[in-house]
Parts: C-alpha cells; sequence; structure tokens
C-alpha cells in the first residue's frame, strides 16, 4: 500500500570539515520519499521552482514516486547551505532562502486522499495540519519535526502530536519539548500527548521507541566509522520506517512488534544516507543491502538468554 | 571460580539535588566485590583504616567475599566527597582523602596468587601493575579505570592496558584516552592496544563491546526514570560482568558470546545500583531480581528477523 509524503524538497549546499559541495539534491521530503521508496509506491507533496534540475525528477521517477503532488511553479527552489564541524553533531545553518517555499499551500491531487499511511516529514507545523485535513481515515499517521517548530511553532506542533499515531524526533528536541532530562520520562511524556507510538532518535547511540502499555524497544545504531555527511539522516529514517509499515501493514492494526522492525530498517536506510554527500548512496542502495544491513543490526543487539 | 578484585574501598558523602548522605560505604572495590558476589567467590583486596564501620565487614562477610586480603591498619580510611547536578552525569568531586590509602601497597596473600579471573577495579595504574605481578597465569584479567589516571598517569595505564585482556572505561574517557571522536574508532584503537575485549560505558545509552575479529556488540541501557545516585555504577558494572565470567568460565575460552551476556548482567548490576544511595540496593538484589532484570534486557533489545 502507498505512503503519503510531505515536505520540503531543497538544493543544498553543504560544508563538512572535510569537503564542500553545492547545489545537491536535499529536502527532507526528497530524502524520505527515495528512501521510503524501497519499500513501497510513494505519493509526494512538495514544491519546487523552475530551476529545479531535471535529473531529480527523473530519480524520483525512477524509484517509483509518483509526482501528482509536486508543484513546480515560477521561481527558484528552497535552498539550505549549511556547515558541519568535526563533531559531525554540531551543525551551523549557514542561509536559509525560502523561495518558492515561503507561499507553499500542499493541496492532494485526486487519488492521494485515502492514501493509507501517511508521513508528515519535517515542515511548518501549520502545513503538516493542512496536509492531515485533507486526507481521509488514514490507517496510520507519522509526523517528524526540528528544534525550530518546537522554538518558533509550538502551540501548532502540540496541537499536531495530538492529531498523529506516531511521533518522530531527536534526543534534544525530546528534551527541549517537554523540559525533562531523562528521555525515558521525554518518550512517555510525549504519548500522554496523544501518540500512540513515539521515536526519539539518538545519532550514534541508535532509537528509543516507546509504545502503548510502557512498551519499550532499544534500537542500537549500525557502527559507522565515518560519516560523510549526516544530512538527511532523520529524513531517510523516517522515510525507511513509513515506507517499511506501508509495504507490510495489511488489514490488521499496526503493532508494537511491527514498529520495532520499521524503527530497525529506518535505521538502517539512515546509516546508509551518511556514508556520501546528499542522496548519492541512498539512490543506489537496493534490498539486498539493505536486507543484509537488517541482519547486521540483528547480529549487533542480539545475546543468549539466560 | 573465584575472581580477585583489587580496588579502593571508601567512605563517601554524597550530595543529590535531592538528598544528601555521608559515612557511606564506597569505592570500587567495594561495588565491585559486593556486584561480583552475586556470581561467584571473591577474594578482595583493598586497606581501611581502623574507623572502617563493623557493619561494612560483615556485610562483605555475609557476601561471601573472602578478607584475607583486606589490610586494616592504624589511621583513617579514605573518604571522598562528591555533589551530582540536576544533569545527573555531571558530578563535581568536593573533596578527597586519602588517608590510609596513601602507602597502600597491595599484597596478595596465600591463596590469592592463582585466583584465575582479576578485576583490577578502578585505582591507580600502578597498583593495578603491582597486583597483577603477583598473579600466576591469570585466565582472564579485566581492568578498569577512569579520566584521573589518564590525565596524570598515562603512561602506566598505557602499560596496563597492554597486559590485560580486557579494558573497560566510559565513553568520555574512551574519547580522551584515544584522541578518537567516534567511538567506535576508539575501541578499535584500544584494542590494538593490546586487549583483545574493550567495552565503552555510555550510561543512558548503553554500554559497547569489541572483540576480535571486528566483533561488536551494542548492550541497550535499563529505561530507568529516576537515579538517585550514580556512584558505583562503572563499579557494579565491571564487578557483575567479572563475577558472571567467573561463575560460567570453564575450561574453554572467553568466547564473544560469553562476554556479552557478561556485558549485560554488569549493565543489569549497575542498574540496580543506581537505584539508591551507596550499595543499600546492591546489597538487597537477589538472583530472581538480577535474572529477571536481565530478560527485561533481552525484551528492551529484541526484535524479529526478516
Amino acid at each position: 500500500m502507498p505512503v503519503l509524503i510531505v515536505g520540503s524538497i531543497a538544493l543544498d549546499d553543504i560544508k563538512t570539515q572535510l569537503a564542500e559541495h553545492k547545489n545537491l539534491l536535499g529536502g527532507s521530503a526528497s530524502y524520505g520519499a527515495v528512501s521510503a521508496s524501497n519499500f513501497s509506491p510513494v505519493n509526494l507533496v512538495g514544491i519546487v521552482g523552475e530551476d529545479f534540475p531535471q535529473e531529480h525528477i527523473e530519480l524520483f521517477r525512477r524509484r517509483g514516486i509518483d509526482l501528482g503532488g509536486l508543484q513546480i511553479v515560477p521561481g527558484e527552489t528552497f535552498r539550505w547551505s549549511g556547515e558541519y564541524m568535526w563533531d559531525m553533531n554540531v551543525r551551523e545553518t549557514r542561509s536559509v532562502e525560502l523561495n518558492v517555499f515561503e507561499h507553499f499551500t500542499p493541496t492532494l491531487p485526486d487519488g492521494y486522499h485515502a492514501t493509507p499511511i501517511v508521513l508528515l516529514a519535517n515542515i511548518a507545523p501549520d502545513l503538516q495540519h493542512h496536509v492531515l485535513n485533507q486526507v481521509s481515515q488514514p490507517r496510520f499517521v507519522i509526523a517528524d519535526t526540528m528544534d525550530l517548530w518546537i522554538n518558533i511553532a509550538k502551540e501548532s506542533l502540540e496541537k499536531l502530536v495530538a492529531r498523529v499515531d506516531m511521533l518522530i524526533l531527536n534526543d534534544g528536541e525530546a528534551r527541549q519539548f517537554t523540559g525533562e532530562t531523562s528521555l525515558i520520562k521525554a518518550g512517555k511524556k510525549i504519548r500522554a500527548m496523544g501518540p500512540q507510538f513515539v521515536a526519539i532518535k539518538k545519532g550514534e547511540h541508535g532509537c528509543l521507541l516507546f509504545g502503548p502499555e510502557a512498551k519499550y524497544f532499544s534500537c542500537p545504531a549500525y557502527p559507522l566509522e565515518d560519516i560523510h555527511d549526516p544530512t538527511g539522516a532523520g529524513d531517510s529514517f523516517a522515510g525507511g520506517l513509513a515506507g517499511y509499515l506501508a509495504s507490510t501493514v495489511k488489514d490488521g492494526e499496526v503493532t508494537f512488534e511491527h514498529l520495532k522492525k520499521a524503527v530497525v530498517y529506518g535505521s538502517v536506510l539512515a546509516s546508509y544516507n551518511v556514508e556520501a554527500f546528499s542522496l548519492e548512496r541512498l539512490k543506489t542502495v537496493d534490498s539486498a543491502q539493505i536486507d543484509s544491513r537488517y541482519d547486521l543490526f540483528r547480529h549487533i543487539a542480539h545475546f543468549e538468554g539466560l
């Protein structure tokens, strides 16, 4: 079954302490959609300017991503520029040019309204609401977010959180959003705001998943020695997770066991993503490689019983 | 089979942001020995003054800890005083009084020289060398350490690391010791210095275990909401790990699968330890509780295959 993904589509300039690249394909929806497309059909909702390179459109097409919801309008594509320090967890935004994104009103085309799995990738909460308002009886809605929205749109974000089945955010954001130092308390506090499931991403420390009845899962991180570009790791995680869910949820409920596997698949996609700049690695990874790394995650986390 | 444990035995004054207690039993060997005693006989090597309360001696005896290596000498017991901030990862040492510890020369009594499993708990590397020099053909030697020794006794520590089978240290110390930001690189770099196995403790994020042939294990953390006193968490971890190894290693080699279980048992003991000040929780925990939490760790880390 298909997954609906709305988010940003961007052209990024990215500098690490080892390399610098300009005009890269980026944005939460780009990473999310290409990740998810490994598992399921994707209905993409986003906006780009007329300067958006045709090769990226072709990449989306090649991955079976439906572009009926992609608005191509006069003007320039959203641009983001950032620099990573030696500690790749530290990022500095150098510039943001909203361009066509400034007046983006995501409107679902015919055929998108009944998409059962919805990923509201990282984007302003008001836009996430706007998309959610147009979807009829979704089976499972996942929202991703970032520190910016906690700072400038907390009220809208809180209302959104109450409407979704799952919230994804990172450790710093979870602490910021809840005022709790303990991630365990933070996860429980967010669940109390509405979503049945909460995933807290911890970068090199993996990911925590919280579910109903105090259910709890700790997903390890893949032991990467070199990260080439962390951009889009969270978006690839969300996309892989949503795509896996969409490919496997049939008629039954989404169970915790099911979501654990989805979290691991999300982590697999994120781990591949950071191996190269932009979507360079993500666009070549195949299902055998994905399954092989999934097995590695099992290996890393496994220990014998009593 | 028994485990030999050498380390500090202290009287601690501990302040958290919620409570303050004085004259508590502390020290790396105290936590290590009581933890290990859940699994195996312990030969304790340490020093206390004549002021050392009899009740602590009785606690050690009750746990079947052999005190033939405990020196009780004129003078005062080693004293440490510290304060934890709201973020329990941040600790300030308020005072240290070495007292009888200043002239401690650990000497193994008869019957200790052939102890097969040795835990060199956190103590000056020179003293760890001194004990190791007296042990004949140990099966498996584990060393714990701390930032202080990396700062003031790095050369001695490096020589020690080359002599042991396993080094235990925390994430900050691993980075400090190797100059690597990546814990994966740090773990590999330490292995290249000699020890077959390296455990990097990450507090709320669990623990990483590195072994031969790039073997790697990520142990989750128990989802504790409230930590009452983090003191001795690392020492309980090392003691539980060493005690479990001693109880189960028969004639064969110590395998990676074996050490994974030991790391989980160490994590179980550490998770109980921080539930109360000093050894208050550690001294009452029983084997049913330990096994039950081991099972919980399995649950937390488990996800289905492809």
